[in-house]
């Protein structure tokens, strides 16, 4: 008699099919889902590969338009980075794709849930959360946190010789000696020999951008459309052609930054479980997108708002690295994000070259700049006597300061 | 009879030329000071300018080691940024200037000082916020905030009369239709044609980087040694070649990061005074030091450390802009700083390549960085298991929250 | 001719009667416009003062509804607390007054507000802020900052000899040797005798609340009901009594709190002008609704939103204070905080006794407290094992930093 | 053969005897260890009882006065509260009392430390994180997260049971029906009838301070001298008792608070573990202090310091209250707060009566307070003007945001 029903997170490699069989060694019926959220991959093949290893059910889920417009864009808004440099790429795909997984769990009845995370990583908390979170009588199965079968399987032989016993196709092509996530959104390459963080990453390793170095010798120049603080659309300033749905328009950006080589970081990070990590990540649209909403962003919202939000965008991005996108506090804080977007409307011009994003111009009917209070040539609506009277208030604490703590100050 | 002394900014320019004629004219004694840090100028032509011109005395110094040492050392510490994007380069030279000029005040018994700083913008605050915290009683001549002064001066046509008229020697060259900021962190430019924030900046205005696309073909792969937060040495890998000082350090990673044109930005800003202006920066060898540093920190400072290092670094920022860094917050915050640098040691490599830097790898004795505990293909020091009591508690709110809004949110 | 309108804030007061004469000899047509916002005061008598020193119209304006609705509510949403301490009872009612004078001065055509607040405090700053955000083109006339005017009433004497020429009443008893402002929310005094900040308070000072020493001997319990984070209805729990509009709401917890000698405090605070100043307040039902609130708060809003909007409510309290209610950032600001309260519903019991609000219990249909969950005596849904994990990752950062420091720490 | 030796935290209560004879049944041998941290207790009879149920060494450590000077000062200096309203009485015990178990532990050679906080608290992980902090490498046995522990103890009745089988005393008085916590900072009450939210606490519950109604009718007049922000020196201003040692001023204020019944809270609070609880705690000295501490601080610190200082004492409540005291964020974030303390010197008097604390007047050689500059009689070195100027550059942002929006505001 079956344990019951597991839906497990498949993404027809070597290690979700041996769980795959795993699992159903251990006496449960096993449903696979495999989310394309924009990575390379033969679906069909998988789906095959599944159905052969006896899944009971297998889902193939295209989520890639809902991928962009609820989980990328919100993080376009928030222009979430963690850490000052990472985009996020990763983090932002799995409230997307466990979202799915609850889903078909809910409606396949199944009490179970499983994924091929490792112990160590952030991946387990953020899918496990999301699961939490939208099913709280879930039962997580995490068999690289299960002593039965970490032990059983400590490296890479093992899966092999036991997919070779329970005739679970076996890769042909030798393993890189690091491990990678790509989506949509990105590539992130970890482990292996990029455990060693002085070691430079290989010339080889990405697959989503050109080496600045082979880029084209010359830029390529776009204007991308905002209004509520999302792209509603993307032009090639010369070619003239634009897109203008999401998923169309992120892919572009992508397709553009790649051939440009932009978005490339080798950074350390911690680790929500407390722990550095070397990562590389590679973010061709991602990149472009956030230099240009910051531009207009800073164009059309007051400098206030924009300190609020910028504080709010920090803390989101923690929310969303550590996995907490479905989460009381997550959710307020997007809806703050999107109240201060009202106005981020407009148009910016910006030029992609040789790993690189410049920002040339931009206009919006909703800016707050005003040419002709700031010029140095006209007065505008402003008398520049009312500076003194400013400046020497805000003086008045640093006069202050001062007396009362002497002259030493003055000899420095 | 005098009405006293007044120590003048004095750049050897046109307007602040005819300021100290002007000041003459309305009866004080007129000490000029020209502080170098680092912009391209004829100090010795000016000092002569200024004697012809009549000034009491001249003083020309030479402030760089300082401005080095002391503003932008705790500013790459601080990893100050402003707005997310400029890095302050204008922001920081001020405090060191006007630093100088009250030093000299004190020394020569002025009562006065007085700048050149318009009416509008941030320089103002900045020279008066530093004077005012450093000699309290100081008194401050603004022409550019004085009706008499800016009502005979409206235009610059005004300028080239009075200066005819006073002996002034007159600019040949045409003025360029903007004006710009020199000094050994940046160049900036503003107003003028770069008033309009569509319009993109001419190609022939940069200064100090050349354009990416006239920039070499192969990367230079530069290694800096930090140690508690500062450069304390840079090598240029392949040459062999390196620099130890602060100021050959800072001159030698201009050359570099301008070789490759980096460090350009083009952004619309928030100033203090309460409008949105437009700059464009070029930070050469500031812009290098900003991904170096923040790579060794994050790879030696605990997480949560940063964290909090992280909002002080933003407050220190807005305080870095706004003019106060001279004031009992900005102590306190450069102190808290530079406590969080006591670890911030070890070697960076970078490629800098066509407008941008590529972090490539790091090391260092103090790294809080642990090969083994983030490695996938050890254990280390690490139960896997304690990770899944790790989710369980953080969902507990999850869940929480979920049972108790009802099962609406499954349905999403 | 009349060089135009004047609207001017008129308290009935000797200053503002000899600012309405002053203004009139200055060639303005003088409106005056008093606010009932709850302070005491024979309102007929000050209509019939205005007109006959020749106001050319008189409004008396009842904004006590609008005041708590629109004005106090939304702080107590926010908790709002000035540098720990101070309930800005003056401050909230600032924006409320000059709201009113600016629709009045557009309706009646006028170009000019005035009011008498003095050049050192911050309610110059409260009252023109909101006028310029309403009415930018407005034009004020502060005479307290006006050098005709401040240098020709140096004291009070001045003001008694103008006002004698000029017909003006002259007050019979003598003034208090400080200053107070009054409202429905509070009473605040300061100046004269109050300056030194080493002197009590003279014991006679307070209008608003009783002595403690002479409060009842027991106490009053209340229930306050909560709905969107704003009191819906007060019960006093012995006699049954309750009240249930906003007005009602909040002048029945003035009644009781003033009884019990509830929220008086001596404190120096920071004026966002830049100097200390000591202010003395008692604000009886705003003390009791912000210990309710808190109460109910906490209780039903999660933990980390509860974080974050607590961050958020600090902010509030600064603009507020500062004067910017009428602001792009305030109004963004208010906007998350009245989100964040749409839980923020349910009963409060309270105790009122001798200066002191207890909190005695509470209940609420959207509680995020969950009594099994928590409980000593039964497990709920909580594995008390999970805790193991969840305390091992969250040492593994504390961990590392130890054995990188070497055991240096144990011998402490 | 012994599995090794265990340092236990022994409280001399029914579950910890338990704990150590279970102990011993498992195979441990058992030092018993008990922080005198000024709780009421029998410390020779406790030691009496471990003696006899076999512990093979028997530590009662005195801690009052280092737990006073390193731990209750520092968040003093803080202003530290959790949540608005606690004072964290029992976290920062924590840290305390097990570094000295951790001492002890490296002392005796033991590789196991034990305690008999329950599975749900927060106690469970201040004590761990300690722990693991002090020593990395420290095993911990924490019985109430054993099954094969809290399995076999049930319910109170199973301890009795074994308690009796084994020799152990069974106290003779019921328990009462909450459980309690105390050291010399205070008092918590918690679980067991208190866990209801609604039901108001009996009114015999509190042990360490009078019930209000019941204080004296006259108040206590009090002067408490700072220096670095800490107290050095209270007066009872009357009786011209004072005290000068951290010991005696923090047992006199809890005297002093005790007999008028300050400091009594009930609240509910999130726990770090992710529930709500509710708790009631009583704080009489803490909480003078808490008060005498925010005035003369406010008093002598810079207003834009104090800002930044406010932040990093609502991030130590946090770390704090969760246990992180042993971290390298609380111990950057003392280091800054203690420079923020000092210039936080001077005096403050107060008044202590029926459960409130009023702060009556204060002094300072540090003060930033000029009575001269804030006077409303004196000009002082003010120019009035200058706020004109002041409010215009604050409402230029204020203004644009307006005319931007079009005239719809006016209309409110």
């Amino acid at each position: 008699m079956s344990k019951g029903t597991v839906v497990l997170a498949y993404s027809g490699g070597l290690d979700t099919s041996c769980i795959l069989v795993w699992l159903k060694e251990e006496g449960y019926d096993v449903i696979t889902y495999l989310a394309n959220i924009g990575q390379e991959e033969d679906f069909d093949a998988a789906k095959k590969k599944a159905e052969s290893l006896g899944a009971k059910k297998v889902f193939i889920e295209d989520l890639r338009a809902e991928f962009v417009e609820e989980f990328i864009w919100p993080s376009v808004q928030a222009n979430a980075v963690y850490e000052d440099r990472y985009l996020l790429g990763t983090s932002v795909a799995r409230p997307c794709i466990a979202r799915r997984q609850i889903q078909i769990a809910r409606q396949e009845g199944a009490q179970y849930v499983s994924h091929g995370a490792t112990g160590k990583g952030n991946d387990q908390i953020r899918f496990e959360l999301t699961c939490y979170a939208l099913y709280p009588e879930v039962k997580i199965i995490a068999p690289w946190r299960i002593p039965e079968f970490y032990n059983r399987f400590v490296g890479r032989k093992d899966l092999m010789e036991y997919a070779e016993k329970h005739g679970i196709p076996v890769p042909v092509t030798p393993k890189a000696p690091w491990s990678m996530d790509a989506n949509l959104m990105h590539i992130s390459y970890e482990s292996g020999i990029l455990e060693n963080p002085k070691s430079h990453a290989p010339a080889d390793l990405y697959l989503m951008t050109k080496s600045p170095e082979d880029a084209p010798n010359s830029p390529d120049v776009l204007e991308i459309e905002f209004k509520k603080g999302v792209p509603i659309k993307v032009t090639h300033v010369k070619e003239g052609k634009s897109k203008d749905t999401p998923l169309d328009i992120f892919s572009y950006l992508n397709e553009i930054g790649g051939r440009h080589g932009v978005g490339r970081i080798d950074i350390v990070e911690n680790r929500f479980i407390g722990m550095k990590s070397r990562g590389i990540y590679e973010t061709p649209g991602g990149t472009i997108l956030y230099h240009a909403h910051l531009d207009i962003e800073t164009f059309t919202m007051d400098r206030e708002v924009r300190r609020i939000k910028q504080g709010l965008g920090v803390k989101f991005a923690e929310m969303l690295y550590n996995g907490f996108w479905y989460s009381p506090e997550c959710e307020f804080v997007r809806h703050c994000i999107d109240k201060s977007q009202e106005s981020v409307e407009g148009k910016v011009q910006l030029s992609v070259f040789k790993g690189q994003v410049y920002i040339l111009g931009r206009e919006s009917p909703k800016s707050l700049y005003n040419e002709e209070l700031v010029s140095m040539d006209v007065q505008g609506d402003y008398d520049p006597c009312d500076a003194s009277g400013f400046i020497k208030i805000n003086a008045v604490r640093l006069r202050e300061h001062h007396r009362l703590q002497g002259e030493h100050r003055s000899k420095h």
